[in-house]
C-alpha cells in the first residue's frame, strides 16, 4: 500500500528560508522510509535564485548548455534546451508561475546537494531513514501535457534497474529499467496540483527504494550521443540540407 | 491523501477470459471515485491478442503506422515507431515479457474501448462511480529509464487543463495542461512492479478526475504535425541531406 499526502501550512519561502525546519514542522512526524518530495520552486526561493523577468531571455541563456529546437508561436519562441543539469526542456526550466509578480526563478544550483541536506536534516530531527526527491515540470517528446520528474534526489533510487531479474516465466528481463525516481515525482504531483501552493509531499510505503548511495537525478539523463533526438526534427534536416548542398558543390 | 493498492490474485489471464469479473472478485469493494489502472499485458491475453515469438516483427510492422528512428546495436535493431494508436514508442509495443514461451503479445485492439466495458461492469457490480485506465510500459527521448503511461481510459480525465485558471500569486496559467493520465499510471506503476505480476491497481483518492464524457488516450497523444521530434535526428539529418544535394545539383 502506497499512501501520499501533501504537506499543509508551508508558507510563502523566501531568499534564505530554513527549509528543513518548515518542512519538519509542518510535516510532524515522519515515518522510517518515507520519501519526501519538494517541488524545485520552493528550493530556487530559499537558495534566492530569482532574477527580473525582464531578464529572463538571458536567464535563459545563462541557464542553457545546448539548444535542442526551437519553435515559434504568435507569443514567442519556444526553446527546447539541454541546461546546465542535463535536462532537456522548454526554456532551461526558467519559471514565471508562482513567482513574485515581474520576476522569474531559476532551478536550484544542485538539487542533489538541496536533497541531500535536506533529508540530513530531516533524519536528524525524526530519527528515521529518509529518501528526499527534488522535482519539477516537463513536457515531452510525442505526448500532450507535463509530468513532474525528479531533478534531484539524495538516499532514494531514481531509477531501479531490474536488468538481469526474471519475469513471471522465469525469463531475464532484460531492458527494464523503470525511472522510479520519475514516477514517484509524477504521484506526488497528483496531490500537490499546480495552482493550489502545496509544494512538499510525503510519499509512504516506497522503503524498498532507500539506499543511502544512491545516484542523483543525473542518472536520469541520457547523453546526448546516446540520444535518437537530441535535436529537434526541423533543425537536423536543415542541417542536413546544408551539408548535402555543400557536398555536391564540392 | 492518496492511497493506491495492487491486486493479489490476479490468475495468469488466458482468451476469453471475463476480466471484469476477475478484477471484482480480487478487489472484494469499491469506493466511489475509485480509479482502476490495468496493465495492457492483461486485457492483450484476454483478447487473444498473440502472435508466434517467430512472426515479432511483421507484428511489429503491421502494427506500425510511420517508423520515427531506428538504432542498430549489437542485439539487433531498435525500432521507435508510431503505431496504430498513435503512440511513439520502442517496437509498437509489442512485448515479450510476461508473455508464454515462443510468443509475443500486441497492444489490446482498442484500449478505450476495453476500459469503458470494464467500467461499465466494474459500476454495475459495485453501484460506484469509477475510472479506468490501461496502462503501458514506454521508454522517452531524453530521459533514462522507461515510466507507465495511459494507452486507454474511460471516465478519467487523462488530462487536467489548467490553462486559464490562476497561480497563488493570481496570474493566469497560460501553459499547464498536468498529463494526470500518465502520472496515475506511473504511480500504479509503483505498486504493480515489472517481475511481480501484479497487473492491477486501485488509485483511491483522486475522485475530482472522474469525468463520464472524459476524452480517452488520444487526448495524450501529439500529432506528428505538432510534433518538434517527429523523426529520429538521424533520419532527418539524412533526408536534409539527400534533399540538400538534390537542391544543389538541379
Amino acid at each position: 500500500m502506497l499512501t501520499i499526502f501533501a504537506l499543509k501550512g508551508i508558507p510563502e519561502i523566501l531568499q534564505g528560508d530554513d527549509l528543513a525546519a518548515i518542512i519538519g514542522d509542518a510535516v510532524g512526524s515522519l515515518l522510517d522510509g518515507d520519501i519526501i518530495t519538494v517541488t524545485s520552486k520552493i528550493i530556487s526561493k530559499a537558495e534566492g535564485r530569482i532574477v527580473l523577468a525582464a531578464h529572463r531571455e538571458e536567464a535563459i541563456t545563462q541557464e542553457t548548455v545546448r539548444i535542442v529546437a526551437t519553435k515559434k508561436h504568435p507569443g514567442g519562441v519556444t526553446r527546447i534546451v539541454e541546461n546546465r543539469l542535463g535536462i532537456v526542456g522548454a526554456a532551461a526550466g526558467v519559471d514565471a508561475s508562482n513567482t513574485p509578480d515581474g520576476t522569474v526563478l531559476l532551478l536550484p544550483v544542485d538539487p542533489d546537494g538541496s536533497a541531500e541536506r535536506l533529508r540530513a536534516a530531516l533524519q536528524r530531527r525524526f530519527g528515521v531513514r529518509l529518501g528526499v526527491i527534488v522535482t519539477d515540470t516537463l513536457g515531452r517528446a510525442w505526448r500532450e501535457g507535463q509530468t513532474d520528474v525528479a531533478i534531484g534526489g539524495s538516499g532514494v533510487l531514481l531509477i531501479e534497474d531490474l536488468r538481469g531479474t526474471q519475469d513471471s516465466q522465469g525469463r531475464t528481463l532484460d531492458v527494464t529499467a523503470p525511472a522510479v525516481g520519475d514516477e514517484i515525482a509524477s504521484a506526488a504531483e497528483l496531490v500537490k496540483g499546480k495552482s493550489n501552493g502545496l509544494p512538499v509531499a510525503v510519499v509512504r510505503g516506497l522503503s524498498h527504494l532507500l539506499d543511502p548511495d544512491a545516484a542523483g537525478g543525473r542518472v536520469l539523463i541520457r547523453s546526448a550521443e546516446a540520444d535518437m533526438f537530441r535535436m529537434g526534427a526541423n533543425e537536423a534536416w536543415a542541417q542536413g540540407f546544408e551539408e548535402g548542398r555543400a557536398h555536391a558543390e564540392q
